[in-house]
């Protein structure tokens, strides 16, 4: 197909296409003439993935390539490709007080040794949970952490799940599979976490004074926020 | 204070400090002169806040303004305050065609209803994962859905541990601690579950060939990326 119905079939405006393309995010067509080349179905369908990855799961265009490099690989290895899938949550920020991430990176270490996880001090996970730590204690809430070995426990649950997910398929759509799951899961995991809590909150937080028409003071109806469609 | 020693204390420069009382995110302080406010240690804290919000919890400016005004009523009511927090999850994306919507739609319904959650079809979190689905369907890998319910389980049980951490405050801390445990908690989570898949896919995805200087194969030491510090 030419860029046009590429466009068409993959809903990419074609600018951001030659963008994409200008980048290597997305291989060159079949050359049919200097100003022309042919795409395919591969084509459409690896604009999906990138669309995928950027607008649902947040990912920054460098990330993308990083993940694409990893899966374009000739024999893509699903280890490699869920790790670099996995930088894609290093939230930037300044370092906190050496003190304090001293303390932070105990805590991790410790959780990571009680849950049986390979600890890497310099891994973006673990920076990530080092930077939350942190910012736990610096307002105050250290008491967050009482219960960090309950979600522990869940997470791996939760990767026994992420695991069964893929561990059935074909190895080239394993590879694939994992990236979106991890990905994108994440931001279905918080989204089934926030029905599970409005069910918890609504049941033991709302107080009994809520006017009937409490929709006002529900998560679930905001009147006039830009973030809603 | 004054406002040299407030962005001392807090950490945040003058000239963001100044932005923040602008768009009333900060509250002013007590004029002592024309030009010239005191500041507290409630200013230090609430500056932290915000910056936790943004920095680690990934919240933009009007969804600080929006968390921190339902903060600020007279009498803040938790379940309102962690519905603010949870609008911050909806990410900005094209919506899919209709009948995919409709498909995702339904499958939401159906688990809110096995679960016992309040389904709001207009709710954020059921938009994102309408949004997830559609994207899960448009990639081809519909079978991540296959085992939802597995994760819906585990959601209810990351919920009652948040709302455990939160039931035994007293209620003008609860609601800070429900905001910051459910929107740091949100990274915190991501990150768990990284390590634990990290730990579980190297137990039973990773080759048998990888070289055993396998760490360049590694999530956790990328050697040149930008995202780590």
């Amino acid at each position: 197909m030419r860029m046009a119905e590429l466009s068409g079939e993959s809903g990419v405006p074609v600018a951001t296409i030659k963008y994409y393309l200008r980048e290597g995010l997305l291989p060159p067509g079949e050359r049919t003439s200097p100003n022309q080349a042919r795409y395919t179905a591969d084509h459409v369908r690896r604009l999906r993935l990138v669309r995928a990855l950027i607008d649902v799961g947040g990912l920054s265009l460098n990330q993308v390539g990083d993940v694409l490099d990893a899966l374009d690989e000739p024999e893509p290895d699903p280890h490699h490709v869920l790790g670099v899938a996995q930088r894609g949550i290093t939230p930037a920020k300044e370092q906190p007080g050496e003190a304090a991430q001293e303390w932070a990176m105990d805590r991790v270490r410790a959780i990571a040794e009680r849950r049986g996880w390979e600890f890497k001090p310099d891994s973006p996970s673990v920076s990530v949970l080092v930077s939350v730590f942190c910012t736990f204690r610096e307002l105050g809430h250290e008491d967050l952490l009482d219960r960090l070995d309950g979600y522990g426990e869940l997470a791996d649950r939760i990767a026994e799940i992420d695991l069964a997910a893929v561990l059935g398929l074909p190895r080239e759509e394993m590879v694939e599979s994992a990236v979106v799951g991890t990905v994108l899961g994440d931001a279905m995991l918080v989204a089934l976490r926030r029905l599970a809590q409005q069910s918890a909150s609504s049941r033991t937080l709302r107080r009994p004074n809520t006017p009937a028409t409490g929709d006002g003071a529900s998560a679930s109806t905001p009147k006039q926020d830009p973030h809603v469609r």
